[in-house]
């Protein structure tokens, strides 16, 4: 039984452990699909949002999660938090900790922020994204709507197509689908791949029509326009034209795969809007998943302090 | 019985089907007068409001309405979500169906935008207030407060008066009190009354003396001071000499007249001080009037969606 | 029993109104200890935080109370109300009334803001700071946590030491310490000491050293680096060698002395690395007790408003 205070990333959790996260959210799944989404099991708990970085979408889905099962949610952004008072982290989180909350949700632009965090309180902490290192639930409900698709993750073969090297969904997933067994190839232009990936136990591709034919889960991730001006790939064009997402591609892949891909969508960068709505297309379903995920996540944290 | 999934404006709905929301609302107006304001109706319900112009006072009313009914509510502002960062709107409403909202709420300065929602997302959408088109939810507080005053709507003589060429309020008013059989006049100087008014089926004026006489309802619009470096109108002090609402012209109204504004008052230009609080003011009942028709319609709005 | 519809400093309050708060914070700290904190105390009834100045601690802090009663909260601030839009702070309180909000916690720069709101509105008031006026539930919280630590105020040898001048928290303490019989002394630079304040009761110190010898309780106030600017104080290097708390000060102070401070503590300005976080320092214990405190003044004001 999953016995850890925080989540902090997939690098550090065991196959087990992610196993029981994601037979949970089967359970969490079925409480979504209900007319009235409600369950008592954050009762009289208190979940914060920190984010030093914006993220609506990603902070919608964990309050989503939380309200569902009945927490109280609390939502703290850089801007307006007495950090901008030159409180310090520790201090920051010591005083939520005092202020009895119970999970402690942060999104942060420096790796290892939410690390130090959690060494450093009592509520439980979970990533929800931390510079270019991890972001674990969005690996999880990656990783959860792979096995709801094909049941079993041992053996798949994907393909992650884009800014490796910028991605903490990127490294989250590649942590967590090695230890399930899958066979994760990742793809983009040189300057796009991270420094040491051959070392790995990954398979490196810069040719995305190449590596795409068999695959059974093609992951678009999302490129950051500012990544142009830095000089790490020619144009928009140019990088659609070798790198986009589109059917003809798609077309390469197993009969049976399916798109996903972390939102929000560049259309027409990285993956043609001829493909984003397709049947094959799962990316909102990722979304829903993310819930189930979160609300499980959240679940066996807290249960985990109680015992 | 209503059967729609949104409620985009009162221009597209029937004289019944704003009978039924207006009946409902009846019955919300009673438990916002309970101690204990709190209802079951929306238990296990998510509502999201997507405000992209800001509007602290129509967003609480429309939360307070939902978390009465225990609603779990989220509140994305253009500022801060990922519209930012070039998604469309398409996109946000179906992440917002992924997240498993129930009901968006809507504003935007884009006439239209929420039509386009609706249409593609499986949420009900209400129009919270697009463009200078449709605000429907304060057309019918508004026409909820007249017939709370005297009982029925047909045959009451309503001048409006202010701005009526950039208001959403007026537009959706005059739709909704036309198909209940009241007689609406529209009163403004001809650089505040929009192109063609005079081929629909209210009265215009020019002159507030004049056509305030008689009337059961004086209307008041929100005069934005922005409209004066338009070169709408010549300087304050004129318009409220003009067109501004006071005792004396009050005075010429039925003598059991009551008078509206949708808040909030710029006092000494639109309305004066000395009738903004007197006993036929009706302001303040308008606002508590919208909690109470805003759990009515998405009371009714989500009860549609189940059956 | 407390009879009042507002809370808006302690000048005002009687020792037993005091007593009667500080004896229903026992009963709310209890159930800050359970596993599940959630009470109905505030079932069906709205608190609306309407914040003039940022405070994302001090508006958690009661927003946190108000949850764990199960009140809905509503969180306005001056940057996105109507405020901005012209409306008077009396007319922003009567549409908070017709919003049928029954608790209004309010934070202004002003001194007198609460006051002129709470006369003119049905809700209760809530004065979360103004100006340089009072802060009463902060004095409140500091109050339970020296009666928690001591059993009884009377007799108690506190020294507030730090920016007086500025510093509301030092007043609202002053006036409800003084109160329950409490020796104060107050210590700062002359400059940051307020004018007239030899007339009143309380001792008045520039040696810090001399007068911490034998205090019970030292509280620190946050200073405000822009104090250096007007000219108030030389250098934080100076400051923090005449005014700072550090080991050998609290030294000087009672064996059993303990340290306080309102948060957020700049630290090795007006408190050093060292003691923040030692033993004695009852800073984070004094963050829990403000929701204890705030739950039962929210709770003892609303009951009263029901007799």
């Amino acid at each position: 039984m999953l016995k850890r205070k925080d989540l902090l990333g997939l690098k550090d959790i065991t196959a087990e452990e992610m196993e029981e996260i994601l037979s949970t959210t089967v359970q969490m799944r079925k409480i979504l699909d209900q007319n009235v989404k409600k369950t008592p099991h954050l009762q009289g708990k208190s979940v914060t949002t920190l984010f030093y970085e914006n993220s609506t979408r990603t902070r919608t889905s964990f309050e989503t999660a939380a309200k569902i099962m009945g927490a109280n949610t609390t939502s703290i952004s850089a801007q307006t938090s007495s950090v901008t008072k030159g409180e310090t982290l520790i201090d920051t989180g010591k005083n939520l900790d005092a202020l009895l909350t119970d999970v402690i949700i942060m999104r942060h632009s420096m790796s290892g922020a939410p690390h130090l965090l959690a060494k450093n309180v009592k509520a439980s902490v979970i990533n929800a994204g931390d510079g270019m290192n991890e972001h674990p639930t969005q690996a999880l409900l990656d990783i959860y709507t792979m096995k709801e698709k094909f049941g079993d993750i041992k053996g798949l073969k994907v393909v992650i197509a884009g800014d490796v090297k910028h991605s903490r969904v990127a490294r989250s997933n590649i942590w967590g689908l090695r230890k399930l067994g899958a066979e994760v190839t990742v793809c983009a232009p040189k300057t796009l791949l991270p420094a040491g990936i051959e070392e790995t136990d990954v398979s490196v591709s810069t040719d995305l029509d190449d590596c795409i034919a068999g695959a059974n889960v093609v992951m678009g991730l999302r490129l950051q326009l500012e990544r142009q001006q830095a000089g790490l790939f020619p144009s928009a064009a140019e990088y659609n034209a070798y790198y986009g997402l589109n059917a003809a591609r798609l077309n390469k892949a197993d009969g049976d795969a399916i798109l996903m891909h972390p939102g929000p969508v560049n259309r027409g960068l990285e993956i043609g809007s001829d493909i984003a709505d397709c049947e094959q297309s799962y990316i909102l379903r990722q979304v829903t998943n993310g819930v189930a995920v979160r609300m499980a996540v959240l679940f066996l944290l807290t249960r985990a302090k109680q015992q």
